[in-house]
């Protein structure tokens, strides 16, 4: 009877790496081929909603493994029916290249060419092409991939629409899809603080064997931690083996921001504020992240972290209720039941670890935290006999107080974290994400290219 | 790959039940039989240090399965040199029913005779014996048992001797053993408060299937619950497989007390308290307890310890430093290792889980709780870093503080728990036990017998 567990292969088998880092090879791969700016992908207002780069560097980096690049029609219509990639292993999501049909037109590619992506003005990476393909109801793809309540009524409560970010990217494509593979010809830095928390999985197994950390829960954000998230991180962290787990491993996606999110700097740095402040020890603690658009897929979404987290080298993922959840479209406990017993419309029929070609990484479902005047604690909605007394934590109401100005209880926000919040504040203006900054972001993006001469 | 737990079997397979409850049964059992009087086994100074009883009552009952009464010499052999039964299932003590030589000789009993066996006049129970043997050197049994630093230098610091209760309970045996099975043909009732804590092995599993209960962690206790004690409780228990463990299980051993202990109505009661003051809610939370007059023997009573739990249906055992010691005899992580990688010393060259004829129950092997006025919460050394302002929690200071009469902090008990420590203080006129409360304890036990006439 084996107990102890041990850092999970990648999904797939094996981890996907296709960086270049030679610029002699670059320049070789580069050399002719057509050219392509990257744009971001755009909703009806023109706003940014999405932008290729970040699933291209997720893929290339191996954060996505094994996808390789965009996907063919085939693997397309296997995604939307079952949920999996062409060779089998599990996939939530459609990663695809789309481009409009006058920029088609203008490039003149077709498959077996080889096209030379462009980012902010400087070579980036190529795409292989092997097939070219265009899919006129974007809106029509867009209700498979969420679900609607007819199809999947076991967690689909509210049919899909344009309040729904994720939903609105995949509506917004362009009708034109390359597919084929990616290859990094000239791999971007990443500007400060970003840098120090870059942590792809090959590096991020490495560390954590450097750790010696066996088993790692992960921990998914979107936040600068309150004290509730840090009790959340630290608590189901006592799951593991034969012992509470290793390591915890924060792991912040980095894309498109919506108003009033917290700024990406903020996110990070408070999130190692608690590492720093010694709430959690920093040699128990890491604080990573993963480039990729959110899609707020709950139950979709959270089968993409767990394969993230699993190339990763994490043993374990901690899910609470509404998991990369916005607004009411999906039960707020699809998630826990995807990984419980399985979503059978979504074709698993039992939990996503269970079924064939399915994920390692371990699920841990928590219930809430809330705080507990008569324990004098935060305490678990699963021990806390005293749910007349609890006082929850209210996200809106946390930022309403930041808004406000009020520095709030070391109940709420640990001060070390809230100076984070604080100092970001000051340099943006404002302590959450307003449209200067979400402008500027999706403008100047979290990194820089360096010069290569293709 | 399967990954939720169900209850374990009963270790051997199957529950050991051997209470008759017929009294027309009973009568013929016990029909004709030689009488003997159960004697506690006394010290050197005539005080008693245990009353075979308890392990008649632990054995018929199913917490000892699959060990079905005293052990013949070829057994006990076997269990000193590989703690192992002779049907190879995995056992860290000998049980023994022991008899002076006078005794032995008035009794003129050999294998094949019945004994019946009577308790506080009455009889209880019988034993049918297959054999009858001698062990003239009992101190030596007794560092077979519990190991030497040069035997076992893995994890025995240092000589065992008279300041051990446990090697003293061995080496006070009787020299002559009768080997065999007990039946109980004459079930005891419990006094209040016990009797609304006894819940052996097929009730217990009976009482968590009705709770829906298919994870149940235990925690091992020989006190009232300090703060520092709940928090280990209510922590460990987020270990589980795809979510916290459903119910927490208290176990008290119940057995001979020591001055200084607390009395065993007030640790029943306090841990009771726990849940009655919502602190773990009763939903999740459940008092039990199994008579043993502890062998304070560390890694082989957290084997002991864990036959008891899988038993009962837990499938996982909560162990801290120290598990069930006094002095300094083993290493404080011994029972951690014992679950861990194993002592192949004692026959184990591996965790005690993955030895053949081993447990199923897990282990969550725990660091330590400590208060943290920088956390400002009882912190958990594995995540706090602030180990240079903590304020561990000091059994000897409580005590101190308790006997004091100071009415303790909330930080330290709840004051629930700490109101069951003070009725109980009015009651026998001090907290803790006292040789009056020790002498009275034995000479009365925890039980009636209620009368049969046979």
């Amino acid at each position: 009877m084996t107990m102890r567990m041990t850092t999970p292969l990648p999904h797939g088998g094996r981890l996907v790496e296709r960086v270049v880092t030679d610029p002699v090879l670059a320049k070789k791969l580069a050399k002719g081929c057509p050219v392509y700016d990257i744009k971001p992908t755009v909703n009806e207002k023109g706003v940014p909603v999405r932008n290729v780069y970040r699933e291209i560097m997720s893929i290339c980096y191996g954060f996505f493994s094994p996808v390789e690049g965009p996907m063919g029609s085939a693997e397309l219509e296997r995604v939307l029916n079952e949920r999996r990639l062409l060779n089998d292993w599990i996939f939530p999501f459609p990663l695809l290249f789309d481009l409009s049909q006058e920029d088609y037109k203008k490039l003149g590619v077709g498959p077996g060419d080889r096209l030379l992506l462009r980012l902010k003005g400087k070579p980036f990476a190529v795409l292989d092409i092997s097939e070219v393909f265009v899919v006129d109801d974007r809106e029509a793809m867009a209700h498979r991939i969420f679900g609607t309540p007819e199809n999947n009524p076991e967690v689909v409560k509210e049919p899909f629409d344009k309040k729904h970010p994720g939903w609105v990217i995949y509506k917004c494509h362009n009708p034109v899809m390359l597919a084929g593979k990616y290859t990094i010809i000239n791999p971007p830095t990443f500007k400060p603080p970003f840098d120090r928390f870059w942590l792809p999985p090959r590096q991020s197994r490495a560390e954590y064997a450097k750790r010696g950390w066996r088993t790692v829960i992960n921990h998914q954000t979107r936040n600068v931690p309150h004290v509730g998230h840090e009790f959340l991180m630290k608590n189901a962290a006592y799951t593991g083996d034969i012992e509470p787990c290793n390591g915890i491993q924060v792991n912040a996606i980095i894309g498109v921001k919506r108003r009033g999110d917290y700024p990406d700097e903020a996110i990070l740095e408070g999130h190692e504020a608690v590492n720093k402040g010694g709430y959690i020890k920093p040699e128990r603690h890491i604080v990573t992240f993963t480039l990729w658009d959110m899609r707020y897929g709950n139950p979709l979404e959270s089968m993409l972290h767990g394969i993230v987290r699993q190339n990763m080298g994490c043993t374990h993922h901690m899910f609470g209720r509404d998991h990369a959840a916005v607004g009411e479209y999906y039960d707020m406990y699809a998630t826990q039941i995807l990984w419980d017993k399985g979503i059978p419309s979504f074709g698993f029929p039992k939990s996503v670890c269970e079924v064939p070609y399915g994920l390692q990484i371990r699920p841990q479902n928590m219930a809430e935290f809330w705080y507990c005047p008569k324990c004098n604690e935060i305490a678990y909605s699963g021990s806390c006999g005293h749910s007349k007394e609890k006082q929850k934590f209210s996200g809106s109401f946390i930022r309403g107080m930041v808004a406000e100005g009020i520095y709030p209880p070391g109940v709420i926000f640990r001060p070390e974290v809230y100076e984070v919040v604080v100092k970001w504040w000051k340099k943006f203006n404002y302590p959450f994400c307003n449209e200067a900054y979400v402008k500027r972001v999706e403008e100047e993006l979290e990194i820089n290219l360096p010069d290569l001469d293709v």
